[in-house]
């Protein structure tokens, strides 16, 4: 069997979960070279001896035998990265988003396709076994056709205001997962959304010029729906529930619960609260995105998520935007029109 | 203690309920005169002997030791009730709507007040003691500022396409009572609606011109909203369940099942189904209004819900009509202004 | 249709809930006569003109046209006044249990029996709903062939002390519903009994001779077996579960809560507690016994839980305090040569 | 920090699940050498260039290098071998049990101590993140005073018949992890055991001498108890549940499901069933316990899990199948005597 040589890019807090996964878990790839501005290559090579390491990422993708290039970087670098990964013929995971401006995100989506560089975004919620349980479900026809689509997204808590600043806003930054996977749950296109948008948080999300609370409809081509409620902040934790309805029933995707302990006493009957944050809820959808990259590569199969996965979020995510600001439906096509006029 | 004399208009469905509940539980209130042009004198007065009974409302209406009016007739028959009930300054509770008709609706709502007489308004579901208990949580605090309240409510299967035709609509006939949740939880008033609406259950809806799918938002006065998903026919029936999220917490109200009972075999771990349809569901709801409007009657209080909540209700639900056939966001105020010019 | 005519003897806690149930809810029974030591004659009729009413039992039960008995005074007085009813040919409804006495409770089932005068005892548990659905499961084939019937049995608080003196032992006062519960789900009779008793709760229960907390094993006729958990004090409530386990699956009945509200805050997710005690936990299992108790006079059916079973439980009950006593399996037969030697 | 030189003894169904643990997660720790009498050296060596390999546990366990011995081999091997890791002064990983009698138990648990030699048994339920959840609140006092601990215990299937021929019996074989699991939730001895047997799942178990349904009451020191519930085979599969009910409260670990998705349709709302077998439902057990293992080597900690709990729960096991044989509640002091004499 084919072994896939990787190239990590960034070693940050997402870096390592994917760092460690390949190093743990497949056999059918390794990670032969990092890359990492921040990194002392002393301290790297003493740890990975035989690992080659490069502040530069230029120097590591320029490595003949890599096979594939992993993008964990921040967002402001993903595009440049992606279109010299595919200057190197080199296949390319990449987390989301691949770009905050739209144009750009288009142009890599389509540079990638006719390059015939294989790649794949990190809409790792996808790969959630629950998620994918559920998507499989409806697949199957276990709730017939499916008429709405319902996702709570909250996250447990603001990020720093620094951080709200340079993340597009809570539309491209947070929703985009939850619009890639109301696409994903109905495998249907989006045509319209309308949204409201709150800084009911905390003031400074306003004056930084976000929102950190908003409801979203998404229309689907067939005209049935979705509805997305997403909080930057629940008291309780990191809230992600799934709900599909159907004409021949409904599908709930409930939290993941630190622990399966019931405490009853004379205040009440309680449960433990959900996993902490994405590091952990998702901890095995980062393992199995993973796992379908490698395979996607092995057996020259389509890769689960790609450019265009991507680019139809951003366009959500800039439709919802727009529909904020202008408090009315916003139809995708208006997205399209200007993306081309920007191209 | 007073005793309230009660004349019933309609023996129907949710007459025979209210009819049962007064009769078995509240000592404090007595029926004494019975409408219904369907019913024989002769049969009822068998059964009833105690109880005046007549085919004509009018008749009933008139006697003088008559407290309160019960009017559980057909919708297109409440409004002339309540009017002669004023006329005859007797008391009244109504089924809703009060009319399909906006003007009149907001007509008979400043009628009753100006004349003083008390007029409660049968939304019974404020009267579930589970959404009264999570009511009482928002109003303690337990769950901070409300954020956004989330709405399910579904039937168990789509009415007799006529029921249809005469029923006002989804949003008149079915969703006011979600619309008037929403208003109830959150104690607020709702200034502007979007929805989108469905007709995907049977083509015969369409063609009688009605919806049996929707989706409604809410905005509440300070910006935050409800959302409201309905449909006519969940395969595994009546669905009613509530979320409320806040800066402090979460209330979830799930649905009333059958049994306590679990079944785990081969094929899974199995519950039984909720309650089938809102007799079962609501049966505690209609005793606790009919417990709130005779304790109003006897101690001269406020009728816990009224003509402002009735216009209020129908307001929102002509706007979330207009906002589906127009797919804008619509504002109550242009609903209040359509009022007046019709007045 | 007949109509049933009743004359409730005790107008305590329980005797209400019987005495409002009848006149609420059935059309086929009245109560026509009553009689409790504790009221004053005058004060009864007020309220209930239409009911005959009397201090001295013995007066009410002579009534000609009394049908049946209802016995709800304390357990002391159950013998005399079910054998005076049996001398008076009226049927009989009796709280459980029939006496303290073992030779008792075996010399009035057959005495009723010989008398052909119908006799059911309020094992009132076997009529709630959801215990009613699992035993329909467990008749119906749904787990197969049942292995091990599990019951947990705890109660809110323990009662006062002079209760537990006069209570006949936390076995033949508590653990007696369990008993029974157990032979009702199983539809087998019990062969053997291992018990283990505990004063844990309160000291002052040691002293009155008594056990607060209690682990029977019951084993039935085929060497299937129940086990059952009894504590007088939960500190989260009344705790009441089944669980049934056979070759096909299982089936579990938890708790009744007292709302489907779910509290989701920073400490945890909250469900509510279950019901407080009896009254309400058990409210339809009361209406229900009641219901088939009149309904077995009417239509001349067999009582649903008779002598027999009152016998069985009482016997299960002796058999468990003398395996505690003598820490060893006790078999009924032990219990039954005991009755025969007293007889 | 010291490296822990690994010998492992066993490549079997767990004997992999060790070595892959290991591998994988544990920076601390290295097999160094493997032993399977089954397996080809030259295979083994393909895969695994950098380990020692021998299809002889001696010479495995001579090298003078290995630290740590696990031993994962069959049971009638496994006194033997931790016989020769002492002489060879090497610590001790071993499955349970270390020996189907229990004078030999005994002596190799004193052996272990006398030696100084570190013995660890993988009683690794204890390790479980929900289990250790509950034992930590229980030594918080969350639930007060424990009264009572209830286990219930189900495998998904029977065994081959000829496995049960050489288990040792349903108790030594399944159950013994049951034991353990009481004594480590209460933190008490337990002194005293009935138990109940049957063979209803298949007439082959009988044939063979054994039970594969029983039902074991514990009693610990102080006379509070455990009630331990077994089957050989639950339809829905493997059932892993733990109730703990103190004078403070109650505490319930539920079965692990294969997902959190819940599956509402015209028979009913679905819950997955629970996790297949101990490979998966355990699986974090094995890794925690490996790492607390490995942890107690390094920094010179007590074992967690030690050969006096082994004894413990052997003798319980003991004491039980004495009680179903005898029909009595059998003392672990006979038990104890039985040893003496033994030994």
């Amino acid at each position: 069997m084919k072994q896939i040589n990787i190239a990590l890019l960034g070693m940050g807090r997402i870096g390592k979960i994917h760092f460690k996964n390949i190093e743990q878990h497949f056999s059918g790839a390794k990670i032969i070279a990092v890359a990492d501005p921040q990194l002392s290559k002393n301290f790297f090579e003493k740890q990975y001896s035989h690992i080659f390491f490069s502040t530069d990422p230029n120097e590591v993708m320029a490595q003949p035998d890599v096979d594939a290039i992993l993008i964990c970087t921040p967002t402001s670098t993903h595009a440049d990265l992606i279109e010299k990964a595919i200057a190197n013929r080199k296949n390319i995971f990449c987390e989301k988003p691949m770009d905050l401006s739209l144009e750009r995100t288009a142009a890599l989506s389509e540079m990638a396709e006719e390059a015939g560089v294989k790649l794949m975004l990190g809409f790792n919620r996808r790969f959630d076994p629950d998620f994918m349980e559920a998507r499989k479900s409806v697949k199957e026809g276990k709730i017939g056709d499916v008429q709405i689509v319902k996702i709570t997204s909250r996250d447990p808590g603001l990020p720093p205001i620094d951080y709200i600043k340079n993340s597009g806003g809570l539309f491209m930054d947070m929703a985009i997962h939850d619009f890639d996977m109301a696409r994903y749950i109905m495998g249907k296109e989006v045509t319209e959304v309308f949204a409201k948008g709150l800084a009911v948080i905390d003031k400074a999300v306003a004056d930084a010029g976000d929102i950190d609370t908003a409801l979203t409809t998404l229309i689907f081509e067939d005209g049935t729906y979705a509805v997305i409620d997403n909080s930057r902040k629940a008291a309780y934790g990191y809230d992600q529930r799934l709900e599909i309805f159907g004409n021949g029933g409904m599908i709930q995707v409930d939290n993941n619960l630190h622990n399966k302990n019931i405490l009853y006493n004379e205040s009440g009957i309680h449960h433990a609260l959900p996993l902490d944050f994405f590091m952990d809820r998702y901890a095995k959808s980062y393992m199995k995105e993973m796992e379908l990259f490698i395979d996607a590569l092995i057996n020259n199969k389509e890769m689960p998520v790609g450019g265009h996965d991507g680019l139809q979020a951003t366009m959500i995510a800039f439709a919802a935007k727009l529909s904020v600001e202008e408090n009315r439906p916003v139809k995708l096509s208006e997205i399209n029109v200007t993306i081309k006029q920007l191209a």
